[in-house]
């Protein structure tokens, strides 16, 4: 069993008889029947024994690349982990999108008294695109702050959770698309996600719409995101996920107008940690009990 | 009646048969019975008639100025317009403050991939000072930001509302600053409030806390304030209301260390407008027809 080295110690007590190693000091890659860890560090056809790995990210893109996991082996991941700091990031950036607060900070560095009219969240109109742990908890923070909330989910076919409006497939899509004032991703990126927001999708978000991304880039078009901030249809866009990371220092996103731009980094907490580990020794101790592990990846869904 | 000049044809709807005119022009002081507006623009006793003034703002602080308003004259406000986008502006403050978001602003300004580990608001205790109309909006958000939440509520003796804790008195004020990761002031300035935080209040906040006020200056002795962020007692703190607005240009303020501020701004929307509008004019209404004003402050009690 390969682990990652901070957790070792942990890891070995919930593992019980079986051998914990860090990875870069394994000698013998036929032996390595489980492994721990963020993203492949190589192709995993090479380890023979291989039946469990364990995503310590909550995004399993990486893994799923064609060629790095043979199909027998389990993925599970560390989904949920990181929900409640992502929802508070996309709520963050929410508001600070609809009342321009870039601009109050710009005017606080030159003393500035800048009095002016905003916006509100409340009576908005929220769409999520992906419903899954980070959406609904963002989804609880919108109706807190009364806004109107859509949420468009792959799986299932219910049409309210509660007071939330939910839609399903690519009608569900564009009539999420055009009923949002704000669209948050929250989505996995997957086959069938990645490039699914580009210009034509975009032109469907009312005027002034704002765009933000807390999940993954490559699933929002970020030259058709720029370009659409230029022109002005959209009103603002608040990234933390982007197509290439780090963003790149000539990316245009960076001087978009009206994006707020942030360096993956909504659900870097310590909170986040804590229960990435937990489900990881969970799942550990779930492996040496022979019992049914959490969050296993529907590898053909992607996430 | 004098009336709001923006406002002149729709009092005057309201009003029937009473005759509305715009303060500047009055010509005869003796005959006006009833005023609706901002703040005092002279002094009231001057006019012999006046048995009602609206104020169009939520906070009297300034109508209740000794010598401004005989007695015998009912006060009522706009109290509540501005609860939700005040609500939503401390919260945004507090998502800053946690995550500390303005140092990603300045990374984005140098196209800076700048990770770090962050704070969540989940978990965090938040504390009320003033639980009225922007205080409870406050609580329900942050309830589903899964914090917990205490209040300091003058009137009253109940120990909770629903999820939230409330407390009472000295006793209460300092249970409340001695668990307060975050502390939110919505409390009106009243004789009861005037340099209610002072340094030896803020001593008593835990280590790294933030103080947020969105009602009104005066409250939170700033000279103490800036002390504590310069010491590093204090976390950071996010002001839109301040003792002396405009902020003077040499406020030290501006750049205290982790301090956002905004220009008394946080309930400039259309949406507040709109509210106080209607709020104004259903009182209207309703002295017309003779029924029980709404929102009429309690003047002892400064609200």
């Amino acid at each position: 069993m390969g682990g990652a080295r901070s957790d070792l110690a942990a890891v070995q007590k919930a593992a019980g008889d079986s051998t914990v190693i860090a990875l870069e000091e394994h000698s013998d890659r036929s032996s390595v029947t489980a492994l721990l860890g963020a993203s492949p560090a190589e192709d995993l056809t090479r380890y023979p024994a291989m039946r469990w790995v364990h995503s310590t990210a909550a995004g399993v893109d990486g893994w799923l690349r064609p060629g790095v996991l043979p199909e027998h082996v389990i993925l599970t991941s560390a989904a949920g982990n990181g929900a409640i700091p992502l929802a508070e990031h996309a709520l963050m950036l929410m508001l600070m999108l609809s009342r321009d607060a870039p601009r109050w900070a710009r005017a606080q560095e030159r003393h500035d008294w800048e009095r002016r009219t905003h916006g509100e969240l409340a009576g908005a109109r929220l769409g999520i695109l992906g419903y899954g742990n980070s959406g609904e908890d963002l989804a609880r923070k919108a109706l807190a702050c009364h806004m109107e909330v859509t949420a468009l989910r792959r799986r299932g076919s219910a049409a309210h959770d509660g007071e939330v409006r939910i839609v399903h497939g690519d009608d569900g899509l564009r009539e999420l698309l055009r009923t949002s004032d704000m669209l948050v991703v929250t989505a996995p990126l997957t086959v069938e996600t990645a490039g699914m927001i580009g210009a034509e999708q975009i032109a469907l978000l009312p005027p002034g719409a704002c765009i933000v991304v807390i999940s993954r880039g490559g699933i929002v078009d970020e030259s058709a995101l720029v370009d659409a901030l230029r022109s002005g249809h959209l009103g603002g866009a608040g990234i933390d996920a982007h197509a290439v990371e780090p963003l790149p220092p000539d990316s245009p996103l960076w001087e978009a107008p009206n994006a707020i731009v942030t360096p993956h980094n909504a659900a870097t907490t310590a909170g986040t940690a804590a229960r990435g580990r937990a489900i990881m020794l969970e799942n550990v101790d779930r492996r040496v009990r022979g019992e049914q592990l959490h969050n296993v990846v529907d590898r053909a869904a992607g996430y």
